[in-house]
């Protein structure tokens, strides 16, 4: 049976994580955010922050740099130890996440020729970036739907932790030393796990990763991503754009390119100040919570979106698109329905926010930051409500859109 | 004779400009900022749009999307009309200089093989982007004092429109026709002139181009770049990482990459949201000055600093680091003394923010939006009595440090 919701409410009371959603602007709270997966909230910290950063900006000009060029490394050494699973020393924020993954996979082919390796189903701009690399090395690309089968003769594979349709959990550590068996390297892809899902980097023996920031680390729309070079391997790698900010004596503008040592070579160009406040104020919140009561927290929420659904939802027509082991989840749960990008238009309009992705998923995503068991019991009550009211045959179907 | 501070305060009180040094916040009055050349100032409207933005992130979340997902391009078409001589859909805003530069040489060496050339005076990032990429390839790499004898087999030459230490302006049509004659490709960086100086760049016949915007374009410290490609090129180019933003019907996830028509398949990832809105306020203020007016109010400074240097400093042991002629000149004078670090950490002491560059270059650089001929007076005046007094002697010689 499902529960009541004065039970889910009775969840929230006793959440030791409960006070973390005051910390966020929470806007108009007739609105239920279901899409932290895709765009995360602003944190109160970082609106103030943001806002003395721009003043510090106009009161300090240049002299503000010896406190500012740091940023890089200072937040990536923060996202290392308490989201991450690695060292200080082993992440800088710069860049996007798409410019990220090609520095990363151009360097470690590097290391070694053969073939460049993902599935199907991976993100399509990690596919995008293996493409264009394999073009311009002459390297051979597979995108296969069995990766393991694809590892001989593979140099380099890039997978994420958590896929985006899914929600499906990889796991991480086997992955990592089935493709090392085969002498080829894993770059993972923690856009759609790192802030909600525990990464342990170090622990599963992983060598390369990215991710982005602007999801459950809530930095803002196109706040900058990340990368992770274990630090064994930092030195033996280089960067295919060779920028003035991985230079080793910077400002000693004479000389030929000579990378610094450690993970700071992979920066490229002058690092975006304000946005790189954004991503610590995100970070400094994750961190303060714990990844472990995130994940506790998060999987009691997804839990109760798969009972839900399996109590109202079924008879309507959906299944469940994600894993039913929470083991195996991330932190959304995707349900899928023929009529899915029609339901989702309905959603929206109930003031659920859900995401959508091709073909028939409905993306419900949870913040454990923010996202309240009563948030899910009222989502899934409007879902069930106007789906027996047909109110999604006001829609047209569709093919593909912004979201 | 030198101008008089009366003579010199009577030309700002007729300057068509004047008002617009209000629209930035100034801060302490007292410091006069000669370096909006390596970062500018923070104009009011963009911390009001910045305010104003963030807010738009907490309230409207992913709904925002279909709203700013357009920025880079939008942006980009302000910048090609208003500032860089070029038509729209010919600019994007995205990524750093420094990636940038790496995407369209990398694209333009794909149309055909041959050296990379750069001068070795140029910016060093350009220079060590150049080496990356030719050690990639196996392209010849020819870093030399004259280009121009180094086309016969190029492929791409990178040239600084303004060099940043002499501030010399280049000959932006003659090298470009030069490079053409020996089937070359110049990508200009403009970094050291927009906003400043005038660029045509279809009226100079150029291919492609970069350029960092928070210099005179004031859109913050590490604020994103900008990219042109010229329109009968684009379509032949291609970016060598390969994102989902240049991807055709990006949100149709299930196919290969194929790129956008346009300049549009020059992004990568996640535009950043907030960034962009601080360069559309940037330029914006550049366009309604007019850059002709901006030139003009940019050369009159440059002579004043020129004509108090000849008449104060070259007593003292100064030489002009620039061109004497303001037609081959961009917007900062650099002088030149044995002892010029020293003097550059008196001048700050006295709260004149100049810049210096390897090995003694002095930088005075003049943003004519905000820059006033008493505030070059009032600086050189400071900077002749510190110098008479010996107040530099206090100070260490030091090689290299962050500015």
């Amino acid at each position: 049976m499902a529960l009541s919701r004065d039970e889910a409410a009775a969840l929230d009371a006793a959440d030791p994580l409960a006070s973390f959603r005051a910390r966020f602007v929470l806007g108009d709270e007739q609105r239920i955010y279901l899409d932290g997966n895709s765009l995360g909230r602003l944190p109160v910290a970082t609106r103030d922050r943001l806002r003395d950063l721009v003043e510090e900006w106009g009161e300090r000009l240049v002299s503000g740099w010896p406190d500012w060029i740091d940023a890089p490394a200072r937040v990536g050494d923060l996202l290392a130890e308490g989201v991450l699973g690695a060292r200080p020393g082993e992440v800088i924020v710069s860049d996007s996440t798409t410019v990220n993954l090609y520095k990363l996979c151009a360097a470690a082919l590097e290391l070694g020729a053969g073939a460049l390796v993902t599935d199907t189903g991976n993100f399509p701009t990690d596919r995008y970036v293996l493409e264009g690399l394999a073009a311009q090395r002459g390297a051979e690309l597979r995108i296969v739907d069995d990766v393991e089968r694809a590892l001989p003769g593979a140099a380099v594979v890039v997978l994420s932790h958590v896929d985006y349709r899914s929600g499906e959990l990889a796991d991480m550590e086997r992955l990592t030393a089935a493709a090392r068996e085969h002498g080829a390297r894993v770059v993972w892809d923690l856009s759609h796990s790192a802030g909600a899902v525990p990464v342990e980097l170090r622990a599963a023996g992983v060598e390369l990763a990215v991710g982005c920031t602007y999801k459950y680390l809530n930095a803002g729309p196109g706040a900058p991503a990340y990368l992770y070079v274990a630090r064994e391997l930092q030195d033996r790698l280089r960067s295919p754009i060779q920028g003035w900010f991985g230079q080793r004596d910077q400002f000693a503008m004479e000389r030929a390119y000579d990378p610094v040592e450690g993970i700071g070579r992979f920066l490229a160009g002058t690092p975006p100040v304000i946005d790189l406040a954004a991503v610590e104020e995100g970070v400094r919140l994750t961190v303060e919570a714990g990844v472990g009561r995130l994940r506790e927290k998060s999987v009691a929420l997804c839990e109760l979106i798969v009972a839900l659904h399996d109590a109202w939802l079924v008879p309507l027509g959906f299944s469940l698109g994600s894993p039913r082991d929470p083991a195996v989840r991330g932190s959304h749960v995707s349900i899928r329905h023929p009529e899915g990008w029609q339901i989702c238009q309905a959603l929206i309009r109930a003031e659920v926010i859900p995401d959508f992705r091709e073909p028939d998923f409905i993306r419900l995503g949870v913040a454990p930051l923010y996202t309240r068991h009563v948030d899910i019991w009222d989502a899934l009550d409007r879902l069930r409500g106007l789906v027996e009211r047909g109110e999604q045959r006001r829609y047209e179907a569709a093919r593909s859109r912004v979201t």
